[in-house]
């Protein structure tokens, strides 16, 4: 049976106090749209329709580079939500089976809650997500007789009994596409706020005669983010969750409050991480691999018996292979290191391949931009990159060559040979003391001029 | 209508077991005299006095960096708050108006609280600033009838009827500058310690015919910090509260509980602040910003649109323009970077200039510094300066430059040219391989050698 | 009287879902071992058995590298305490005194709680270590009659009112080495889980007429580690007492919850350490030093006044005397620097010794290693190592002696000498411009290319 999404994401999110669009914000290092998405996902949707409205082409940007399989439809006017899934009707208009519509300011709604939803409607034509609530407060209520849902009603118009009920609706809801937009055109906005409220789809399918039910999942699963307040408290619920996780996994967590987890980070067993290690999207660890303190970790793969750190920096498209070390003071961007490479100290290595067991002397940098162009660099294995060697790219080191410390390479090194770039020294006896005279005075009269 | 302020900070600090003023110990990288005086500065006071003892030299000298409209008074012996009090009559002889006595180690009372003193002058000759303590302890109560303070009982000679009361005495104390140096007078030392004691003032005061009354705050306001362990705890109170208050201004902090403020980081919204951010004096950063993981920033100013870190340090005197960007492992001092300004990696900028668009290649040094003098460097708009450059100072680079990577420059390099000091590259086939070996084998005779 | 110590480290510790045996996870920096055996070093024994099992070879390595004097024994199959105890008997066949048996799982019990023990011995045969417990769970009983112990019993055996008794067994057990091993090779193994328990001694001893008796301890003295969550949560126990302990003892810490300290870190009164910074082992720091923001020091001694980071790494052999500072991306190792050397940026120092009041600049490399050997780098006092200058070592520079900024300095400099060794400077006029020209170009094609 296919299933299709919609994904509200038309807000503003006025109390974040921010420009930016509200499932824009991130947590784990991903904007809160695509924490939704990601469970969404996870069910193989036929479709998934994100509908947008403010930021509507940053949203839609951010939606496609999560899957470029996401359609987008702007909600031009905020009228409801059951006006914004509205918009979705044309782009599913021939969708089979059911459709289940999420909120992308509500990042924590797991997967098997969703299936639990699906798995509900063999029961029910509408399938409302509910939760106990610890504090009900202003949340709509879910009534109910058995397992049916009578219908949702809203805080405002709730009656003090109601308001004892402490079933609440989260707003995700599942039922067959075609009948859901047939209920939702049916909604008004005879309200207060004059707005379409995609709640009313309960009370409308009851009066047809249809059934509605209720799936309950834990109260953190609904949380959502109204402000930055908010948000920082989901994000450390994210990490507590992402933390205990690894630490079950088998993971050693030198403390784990300040290890900082991305949304789709993988690590190993039995590798350790450092105090203070933030990891970026998109990183992967095999097991038994060592991340130092201090270490700031995105795009990347580090493989076993890898160890990284203190103070290193792995970018985008960096590649470890086993036993490879990089150290501190170390940024590694869109370069593979081979089997067992060692690059200790402060060391830019960009768009580069190295090979295996090739050592890169403290102060490499691969000049790899000239001004307008990036270009590549290529050493081979079992080489040795003198201190302070500067490899002008485009340029090629051969295999079991060597660069004297301090060279400019700027033309291509063969294998076994040894490429210098520098000057003789020359030492010019007395001068030192002589210079360091003429400084002192220097500054001695500066000091006289200045009383 | 004027008003004065009386600061006392002569105590040792026994207790802080430290050879520093207790008063220089630190919060929020400002001495906790800086706190005290932020606030009362707040009133715009006609004169600020405050009164030395235990480190004089050191306080005065802090004192004057704050403001340097502070007098300084020695209390040569430490006979208590009203003889400290006392030492400020002098040099507050010709004060018309209010005086308030304020305390070098309680930084946290607001200038609201202060305020609400002044206005309370309008109906008692003698203000107190009391709190309702969640735990009276040992502190002082306020005995009061109606809104009348009849006078205050130290704990050790209270009743058992009187250690009931919550409402404590915080010490800080207002009254027109001319009564209380009267009242002061009158003090004496018929008690245990043999000291002076200010509260004693209210009861003097009442005494006269004078009326004496309360202002309330929040106990947080009123606490004085005794212990290092007190100290820490009070730079986590005031942490949190910088945090909640820069959340609630639309900056978002990844995790907030690891930004570091100063008594006067000042930080635009939308500006996003990565985790383990350390903020020393005098930080303004504009709206819009984006500070990485691992920065650590003093007196610097940051613009709209820049980015930093992860792993930037920024010193005082750096000053980023719009879309700056300084990458990791790089230093900035007292150095100004014109809009889109680029310094990415491992790279120390110190008493330099550089114009607009213009790159600075990995590994640049300007050589700031001769062994006695520092020197300024000059870079124009729209250049690039090559990986590992050294700029040695004094020396221009002009704009739409270059320099060529690991050039060491020492004269000056005209617009449009590029510069290159550097010696041309030699390979010798075969060398590396034969050098490897040779070094192979004096390891491998050392090796036998220890056997 | 003289003791010895049975420190039973064969468990495999299945939960903690690693292949590193579990004595050898660390809490502050060190193997649970080696927390274990200090504690029961400090009492002066005249042996130490450990008793190995899972990654024998390993834990036995680790044993001896905290103290050579240790003698180990194979456990080679894990048939319980009791089994575990008997295999050190033939180790300790001579020994006179009492015995102690530990747990290197075990590794907050307190060297005054062991002395506690062996006093009480005075008055039993067999002493048995209890405690406690604020939710006795599954934790064996201890039944006593007044101060004598008459049996242990384990949980799962226990009657239902035994069960209500909160005394504790923690299994750390101290008796008369010759009683210790006479009870344990009477220990049967009729038990459901066939083992033979080191518990059974007391019933046996109390069998022959031997008098057993309980000492108590804290229930945080006996904490045991079976899962990763487990050894966090210790981790989080010990730097919380480390911490307490640094302000207790006149340390200012800037943000204790993120100073990570070793089990042997040491430091001075009116020393101040920033936030974010890790101590590996053998740190010590003298009063009155400096530690900055995001410093990781490891095998390193800090004199007097010397200021380090922020963004420092000081490895093992780095020593700083008095007044030197060590600034920014640099790393320290094997190196001496004498009174106020100052290293301020973007250095490695490895194998080197600098002379008092040296300034190295920035972007210093000592080149130790030729990618087989590593060699030494002498520096003599009151010279002025210019900035990027390289020292391939071996290499000497003499006292007052200046390096050119840029230069790679392979043979040694005479004192009051400036060596130098670079190319001359050319500015090629247009240049710059021309081929900035040219690289626009060529990205631009490339551009339409893509097209």
């Amino acid at each position: 049976m296919s299933v299709s999404l919609i994904v509200l994401a038309a807000g503003k999110g006025t109390r974040m106090n921010s420009d930016l669009p509200k499932v824009l914000h991130r947590i784990g290092a991903a904007p809160l749209l695509h924490h939704a998405l990601q469970a969404g996902l996870a069910l193989d949707p036929a479709q998934v329709v994100v509908v947008t409205g403010h930021g509507a082409s940053q949203v839609e940007k951010s939606a496609r580079a999560f899957d470029d399989g996401v359609e987008v439809v702007l909600q031009a006017e905020q009228l409801g939500t059951g006006h914004a899934v509205a918009q979705a009707a044309p782009l599913l208009a021939n969708a089979s089976g059911d459709a289940i519509v999420l909120y992308g300011d509500t990042p924590f709604v797991r997967v098997e809650t969703l299936q639990a939803m699906l798995d509900a409607r063999a029961h029910h034509a509408v399938v409302v997500l509910g939760f106990e609530a610890a504090d009900p407060g202003r949340y709509g209520r879910l009534i109910t007789t058995g397992d049916t849902l009578d219908r949702i009603v809203e805080f405002k118009d709730a009656t003090d009994e109601e308001r004892t009920i402490t079933l609440c609706n989260s707003g995700v809801i599942c039922a067959e596409a075609s009948v859901l937009f047939d209920l939702v055109a049916q909604v008004g906005n005879e309200n207060a706020s004059g707005e379409y409220y995609l709640t009313d789809i309960v009370a409308l399918a009851r009066a047809k005669g249809l059934s509605a039910g209720v799936v309950q999942c834990d109260e953190a699963e609904t949380l959502g983010i109204n402000t930055r307040a908010e948000l920082a408290h989901a994000e450390a619920a994210f990490q507590a969750r992402m933390r205990d996780q690894a630490v079950e996994n088998g993971v050693t967590l030198y403390d784990p409050a300040t290890t900082y987890f991305a949304l789709d980070t993988v690590i190993g067993r039995d590798t350790t991480i450092g105090p203070n290690v933030v990891f970026g999207p998109r990183v992967t660890i095999e097991s038994g691999a060592e991340i130092a303190a201090f270490c700031h970790l995105e795009g990347c793969h580090i493989s076993r018996g890898a160890t990284v750190g203190p103070f290193a920096r792995l970018r985008p498209g960096a590649e470890l292979a086993e036993d490879v070390h990089v150290g501190n003071f170390v940024e590694i961007k869109n370069t593979v290191l081979d089997e067992g490479v060692k690059v200790g100290h402060l060391t830019y290595l960009g768009d580069a391949h190295v090979g295996e067991r090739t050592n890169i002397g403290a102060g490499t940098i691969t000049c790899n931009y000239d001004g307008a162009n990036k270009h590549r660099t290529e050493i081979g294995p079992r080489s040795f990159i003198g201190s302070n060697t500067m490899l002008v790219a485009p340029v090629t080191v051969g295999r079991d060559a060597m660069t004297a410390s301090g060279s400019v390479i700027t033309a291509n090194v063969p294998a076994e040979a040894l490429a210098v770039a520098r000057a003789r020294q020359e030492n010019k006896p007395g001068l030192a003391a002589r210079l360091m005279d003429r400084f002192e005075k220097i500054k001695a009269d500066r000091q006289k001029e200045k009383l």
